[in-house]
């Protein structure tokens, strides 16, 4: 089975109380991304810790029930932390940055390295028999397979998110299919 | 079979020619790395394109008869370069950088990302029966399979040698064991 390859870059989710204090705006939409309902936002934060920081790293929205920073191993070495890699929303021992936007800043946990996922559908996922983790093969001149955790949920659009450090590693860009291998 | 692992990050090799216009001096032992007559210099440079800079990038000597530039595709995003994957020493259409040193600068071909390869000895690869590329295993949180070439010489210390993103693709340090599954 085929599916296409979403490159997640560094972003933030935040809750309302965080999105009040960074900006006390609402969130406003650059660009809706493929998952339903979601959209990357106009609104840009800065990550900073004691060692370093990172500037421009994207919101994305809607708002949460929780803040969470997703970063790659690349940006965590840059920033001096150690994220654990997780699913979304599983924050247990998430790393603590301060997030600083126009109106003020917070320091949170909530930072994490992204697991590899594959978004599909609940209905999908029982139709064509998808186990909870999947093979997949990645064709090309950096050629392998990556073991991926498969999220599935009411409403998806299917998809492997992969972070860029994944991406980059395999000289994959948004968009480009890889194959699953036990489907 | 087991393998350690041997992390490069982004550094440049010089022929004597080059050396002379940068530094002006010869190449100065910070450490010796695992390659047999291979180190790490004191000496570092920056990498120059039109859209931005690295600094620190270490010299490894000694010099050789070309001059290469080994970045990651993280760093080809940040430099706005498409530098091929290639073995060292390959380096048709590889991409033009300007390298600047303390005394001077030159604008140089010889950007390459470099494969993803085995050291290993002539002896070895055929007393083991070591094909030409390899398939390895990593394990851990983000496991996978990666294929690897294979490149034998007459001296050689037995190491995979990969780059920053496939490094943290896959959560890896320098000296972290991974298994060859072909041997």
């Amino acid at each position: 089975m085929k599916v296409n390859v979403g490159v997640s870059n560094r972003h933030v989710h935040l809750k309302k109380q965080d999105l009040d204090i960074l900006f006390g705006t609402d969130l406003t939409i650059k660009n809706k991304i493929n998952q339903p309902g979601q959209f990357a936002c106009n609104e840009v934060v800065t990550i900073k810790t004691e060692k370093s920081e990172i500037n421009n790293v994207r919101v994305l929205g809607p708002t949460r029930n929780y803040t969470q920073i997703e970063i790659s191993k690349t940006d965590a070495y840059k920033l001096g932390i150690n994220p654990p890699v997780r699913s979304s929303g599983c924050l247990e021992n998430s790393e603590v940055v301060t997030i600083i936007g126009p109106k003020g800043s917070i320091k949170t946990n909530g930072c994490i390295i992204a697991d590899r996922h594959l978004h599909i559908t609940n209905e999908d996922k029982i139709k064509y028999n998808v186990p909870d983790k999947i093979n997949v093969k990645i064709s090309g001149i950096k050629s392998g397979i990556i073991e991926v955790n498969v999220k599935a949920s009411k409403e998806a659009y299917f998809e492997v998110h992969l972070d860029t450090d994944d991406a980059n590693a395999f000289l994959l860009k948004n968009g480009d299919e890889v194959e699953i291998l036990d489907v």
